[in-house]
């Protein structure tokens, strides 16, 4: 899968896809992200990218024309199966719509800064818009980086054991169950003993008891779709 | 506000917090935020942070040993008002948790890798434990990442203009209206003519109109609440 990311703040994007399973993503060939920089298509000596809003208002507004320069270039090389732009008012992401985009060949992001970009680039270029979660970033920089890193683990191949992505939180609308690892007494505080007991069935069931009430306790809407 | 993070890739969180409104919150001295290495907590030569999990099962989990022995390191110099699990299990953060942790003083975040951390951790020291959705990411950072970002820029002082944030999607439950910025006439593609007119009161209500529409037709369930 290839993932092309545009944004004002492109350093800002420098670590999050050079560690652990991103990288190791990246290395196997599995994934290639590229993060290009929307100054490059800014107008003028200081490569303008942002302008006040019509209608007044506090907060800049990217302007049409360097991303509509931006995602036509790239459009001239890649065939993008979705053209996203990361916003509060999108559709709100999900593991479903992670399962979904793993499936896809090519992807565009585009970050929005400052207050957001022209409505028209969403009118004219944008196929699908995405938020992750009921909360207000800074830009789409952490978002893009969100939606690369849960749809790119769930790539063939990214992850060493594929039924680690299986067992995940919500891929059976169930949150997980608690885990332990050594020591089995730690300063007083003790595993539960069903987990040494080596009986499968009854961890089995021990673990989708403790993963229904985890469910009922916080997340009773997961249950009710 | 201080910040610690706790992780065991804290190479993966260097950008984030170097560019942008971050950067521009650290210089201001509004805003310091601290990674502390695992590792350095790590048991023996290698440095071990994880082990299977009890029960069977694929994917690692994060050990009690070097979680305590950091958290509490990191508690003999600083009382935080909450320490933060990332987790996918964790409470949904939205932009009322983002401003009620924007008044405190001192916070202590901590990234899950792998399969989570030993729950014991989570009964001894945690005191919240938060999710930034319904997905699941490759570690607890990009999570980490967004909690500071989400919050940082709701400190007083951070954002150039402080109505900036106060008229984001979901401060007021209403999606955010459309934004445009010159030309009115993009390759056809006009500005709405009322965006023009200068008349404040008329433009109001076509801001909350649009929102009020864009909040209907995309999240009827902010308008429950």
């Amino acid at each position: 899968m290839k993932i092309d990311i545009i944004s004002v703040v492109p350093e800002l994007l420098s670590s999050p896809f050079q560690h652990s399973i991103m990288r190791r993503a990246a290395d196997k060939g599995l994934l290639s992200v590229h993060v290009t920089d929307l100054r490059e298509y800014g107008i003028g000596a200081h490569r303008q990218v942002d302008d006040y809003q019509y209608g007044g208002g506090a907060g800049m507004v990217m302007m049409c024309e360097p991303l509509d320069r931006c995602i036509s270039k790239l459009k001239e090389s890649t065939t993008y199966d979705q053209v996203i732009y990361l916003t509060p008012d999108g559709i709100t992401f999900n593991q479903k719509i992670a399962n979904h985009l793993s499936c896809m060949d090519n992807l565009l992001l585009i970050c929005g800064h400052y207050k957001g970009i022209d409505q028209r680039i969403r009118d004219i270029h944008v196929t699908m818009e995405i938020s992750v979660g009921d909360f207000v970033l800074s830009g789409g920089e952490l978002a893009a980086a969100t939606v690369v890193d849960a749809v790119g683990r769930l790539i063939p191949g990214v992850l060493n054991d594929e039924t680690s992505a299986l067992t995940d939180s919500f891929q059976d609308d169930l949150l997980a169950p608690p885990v332990y690892t050594r020591p089995a007494d730690y300063k007083g505080h003790k595993v539960p003993e069903v987990l040494l007991s080596g009986n499968d069935r009854l961890i089995e069931e021990w673990r989708y008891d403790a993963a229904l009430q985890a469910t009922k306790t916080k997340r009773p809407d997961l249950l009710k779709e």
